[in-house]
């Protein structure tokens, strides 16, 4: 095909809405609780397995190539792939699993209009520099096995590092759990992409936040996906009755925790030391209205996409820990620490996305993800970007996580024209 | 026997140490977690029938005649009385039952004491003009069936606005519990002493609190039990993704609570407004590192021994609530509440118990009770008279909870020369 024949067909290419919703409708199904509305869908449950095979049966009614790698990823290509005719892949995609009880957008959006791209590239004869891959990441959430990002860190060659035989929270083994969706435990090597195989990844994605609706912009263009540093604490006291003992003397360790919580707000939200700083988790012990709490168990969870400044946010929270310890007579210990290093998107990419948008007549801005993202794994092995639609009301990981269908087909759209001037541009 | 017999014979009398240490001993190993070393006999499981047997075999054995009320109350007495014959009483006692992996003297001792009293009268052929009775109040803590004071509001006619079928939190009826202890629900009215039956009620106790640890003093003469006012409340907030969601504009139910907590302890640590001022009992949903927390539920526990500083504070924290909700966006209700009112013991009694002490040659100090005690009940129907002994680490509801025995062996003590400074005063 001339040159000039492609640019012509590019710019009458379009996703077909009607089949996009369609999908994002019968997706929503698998896994949904009717009593909730939410959705189920931990990786490598059975309903997961569900929602894996409706997608490679939707890629294989599109006449694509879906095939499952060793890490239980979704792999799906325009048409097989004989060895030295590889082309570098423009891989888009997401994830299927969801939490407990979740939404039926985060992921499964990105992965539904990745496969609408791949297949619109296919149906208009195109034939890209680049070779069009939608892929559905498993076990991005780690709602049932504690591995999240287990397939884009596959992916990324990332594995190495984890338990040999890892296993869910009753000890069940991942080893049969993804034999079941199509992986091969012992092959995991096999699903890593080489540094340079893949030219460019874009990752579509509800925001998750309330950004995008209160500014009224349709289309997020994400800069950086903030890192992330999760603390847990003990907090130890002494237990009393609550009536006998004197406040005078009381180690409390629910108060202690109390100062915890206020301190780690005050960290981002008065001394702006972080993006944002949350304390999602508190159990105190024993928990019984008439005795003074011996012990509280909580998470802090800081983020920030500049590693020094969430560096910096941690060090003064561990400042105010010895303080509040020291002032309120109480131990108070990390226990555990767990840390994901911010990851900024290539400038290419976020100016392809805006130009996209502004194409389409969508008013864009930029912001950054405070969630985590595939995206992330991936940008260990090429430049990545992510586009994000409006959350009505802000909120995910609930089965009321929602975003207007025009958002949907539009975000879509974005997804298109951004390979499309990917494509472009590269060549 | 004449006046001046019984003077002398009144300060012969000694009670028989070393039998109520092997009773205390003998009735801690009832329903004892040999791992924990605490103790479960709540009220009206088979723990506590097991140890109710125990108080009337030993009563039995001394020739003493335990019988069970309707509300499964053991009332021992020093023989059958016939029609006609009452004198007035002069009632000991505490409960049996216990929280659930508990000590073994809360409530125990005081029964244990009062029985050993009571033998120690038999023995010495004494008639005090006052009856004395030992009473072990049942379902004193209400940790199975949570009606607590059970046993006190029976005798002193409080349980007609009860539930009919009173049930414990796994809806097992009361009925048959009740029943199997020896008591009737539907003859519940009988277990009432009518006001004047009773010429006064004394109750000794381990201290449950520090105070009398702290100053070195041996007995505590109670002049008042606090009242409390229980409020549970339940914060709403909007949970949201911890990453995605801009401190501005959150509305964190915990970061609401944690006011909550601060200000509660404000309310009585800086402000002076009530004695002690506890949330002991805090819940957090969906309770996730990475989700803001969308509700709380938690309790706030404030004590007085004045119902106007006890009502001044509530009033206050009331009022803190509004600001806190109003400040953070939440919304927060108090969606129970409980309340008792302090009570004062009597000036006479308080002064009996002083000058036992004395006489024995023990250091008291006059304090009052954090902790409720049947004795609150049975202030209804008679003037009330507390001995405290000092408890080890001022703890109690936990294993650890202990007294030393010598202050066990002279809380008895005192309690028996009260008792006959009681006659005496009388006469």
């Amino acid at each position: 095909m001339a040159n000039t024949l492609v640019q012509q067909a590019l710019l009458s290419l379009d996703i077909d809405a009607a089949r996009l919703l369609r999908r994002i409708e019968e997706l929503g199904r698998i896994g949904r609780d009717p009593a909730t509305g939410g959705i189920s869908r931990e990786g490598f449950s059975p309903a997961d397995r569900e929602a894996r095979t409706y997608l490679m049966n939707e890629a294989r009614a599109a006449g694509l190539v879906p095939a499952v790698d060793a890490a239980g990823n979704v792999v799906i290509r325009p048409r097989p792939v004989a060895h030295g005719e590889e082309r570098q892949a423009l891989m888009m995609g997401s994830h299927l699993d969801t939490v407990v009880n979740g939404g039926r957008l985060d992921g499964a959006y990105g992965v539904l209009a990745a496969l609408e791209v791949l297949q619109t590239f296919e149906e208009s004869g195109i034939e890209p520099r680049y070779e069009p891959v939608a892929v559905a990441f498993a076990n991005e959430e780690g709602a049932l096995f504690p591995q999240p990002f287990w397939g884009s860190m596959a992916i990324a060659g990332r594995l190495a590092g984890l338990p040999r035989e890892p296993a869910d929270h009753h000890g069940r083994p991942l080893r049969e759990a993804l034999r079941l969706a199509g992986g091969d435990l012992d092959a995991l090597g096999s699903a890593g992409w080489p540094r340079g195989s893949v030219a460019a990844y874009l990752e579509l994605h509800v925001e998750q936040g309330p950004v995008l609706e209160r500014s009224g912009n349709r289309i997020g263009v994400v800069d950086a996906i903030t890192g992330r540093i999760v603390l847990t604490l003990e907090v130890t006291g002494s237990a009393g009755h609550s009536g006998t003992t004197p406040m005078e003397g009381r180690r409390d360790a629910l108060t202690a925790a109390a100062r915890v919580v206020l301190a780690t707000e005050n960290l981002s939200r008065d001394r702006g030391l972080c993006r944002v700083a949350t304390v999602g988790r508190l159990e105190a012990h024993p928990n019984t209205p008439n005795t003074i709490a011996g012990a509280v168990r909580m998470t802090v969870d800081l983020r920030d996409t500049d590693v020094w400044r969430a560096a910096a946010a941690e060090e003064a929270l561990r400042y105010a820990l010895r303080v509040i310890a020291e002032s309120t007579g109480t131990r108070i210990e990390v226990v555990a620490e767990t840390r994901s290093d911010p990851v900024s998107t290539s400038r290419t990419l976020q100016r392809a996305i805006e130009n996209s948008a502004d194409e389409l007549g969508l008013p864009s801005e930029v912001l950054s993800s405070g969630a985590g993202h595939d995206a992330q794994m991936v940008a260990d092995i090429a430049p990545i970007g992510m586009i994000f639609v409006p959350s009505i009301g802000g909120i995910s990981h609930v089965p009321e996580e929602d975003t207007a269908a025009v958002d949907l087909v539009d975000g879509a759209r974005v997804l298109l024209r951004t390979v499309l001037r990917t494509v472009d541009h590269a060549e």
